[in-house]
């Protein structure tokens, strides 16, 4: 199983945003609509065994399982609204509710932030890799095909969450500093190479 | 200079769709306007050595050159505006005009097709380069800076496009069959680490 985890600073923890407007209402929402694409849309099919987690703003996590998703498009609006969804669903839920609640086939939220999630997937994953232009260069490194990475949108990663990620394995992708979506198909890339 | 052809076999050839239903009436818009924003749009900036030729129908060419290129963000909606631009500048020009005309900063149009657009690339860069599931692997192929390379939509190369690019070079990208703007990722990213 592959996870990615994207770290979204801005974006809307409410579902009262317009699909015509996912960069600004929503919160640069769009970078996350692109980056569930990218993990799992293929010329011609979907990638089953991929977890996306979207973490908003810390408080709000959405998780998308390649297993029983349906109803996924490559298109950003049509990931908006899915994910829009996810947002009036735990909007209707108690505030104080622990769980995580099933909001579309494959599509999950929960009121959960980073450090939570994090300590789910230290017992998940064989590694757990953060994602960094400082970092060893990901073609030479050692990695498995059950590992979690860790991505951010056009924001930086913040001191709270650099402290949270900072006992895990910091890897680059290349001389240049990519968008979060791009950053996903650079790594699929070579773990495909890599798949037996 | 790197290029990249996309070719659109169902996109709109008039600016008569709404950016509200790019999959749909805009006949996979959506495809191409990812693939700008792949070709184009890093983490802080823009790429300016690109050109993007997007040949629609075979019978128009948008040509967006990075040089020039201002108000690309890089969300689908927004491209699907520039797009949507230039193809009202080529409704508004007489109908046998061979010329390319400018739409917007960068952005460029023409009634041209994939027969003349290889014709002139031949010209101006080192190799045309066919990306195709069944080449030699991107990795240990020899690649100039100064590439232009062949992609195309949702839909297969038709026969006569095969015809048209059975002199080049085919190259593949992995195990897995990718998006277009999933390939073209794939190729910065090599390119990128070659760049001395």
């Amino acid at each position: 199983m592959r996870v990615f985890i994207v770290l979204g600073h801005t974006a809307a923890l409410t579902p009262d945003f317009t699909l015509n407007d996912l960069p600004g209402s929503a919160g640069r929402l769009d970078i996350l609509c692109r980056c569930v694409t990218a993990a799992f849309c293929l010329s011609h099919g979907i990638r089953r065994q991929i977890n996306v987690y979207l973490v908003l703003q810390d408080r709000i996590t959405i998780r998308l399982d390649g297993r029983y998703l349906r109803h996924l498009n490559p298109d950003e609006r049509s990931t908006g609204a899915l994910l829009q969804k996810a947002l009036q669903k735990i909007q209707q839920a108690a505030p104080d509710l622990p769980d995580e609640l099933r909001s579309t086939p494959g599509i999950f939220v929960s009121r959960r932030g980073l450090a939570q999630l994090l300590a789910q997937l230290r017992r998940q994953v064989e590694q757990i890799i953060w994602l960094h232009e400082g970092g060893r260069d990901l073609r030479s490194a050692e990695l498995d095909q059950s590992s979690a990475f860790v991505l951010s949108d056009h924001r930086d990663f913040s001191p709270e969450e650099e402290t949270l990620l900072g006992e895990f394995a910091r890897l680059s992708l290349g001389p240049q500093i990519l968008h979060a979506d791009h950053c996903i198909t650079v790594v699929h890339n070579e773990l495909d190479r890599r798949e037996p």
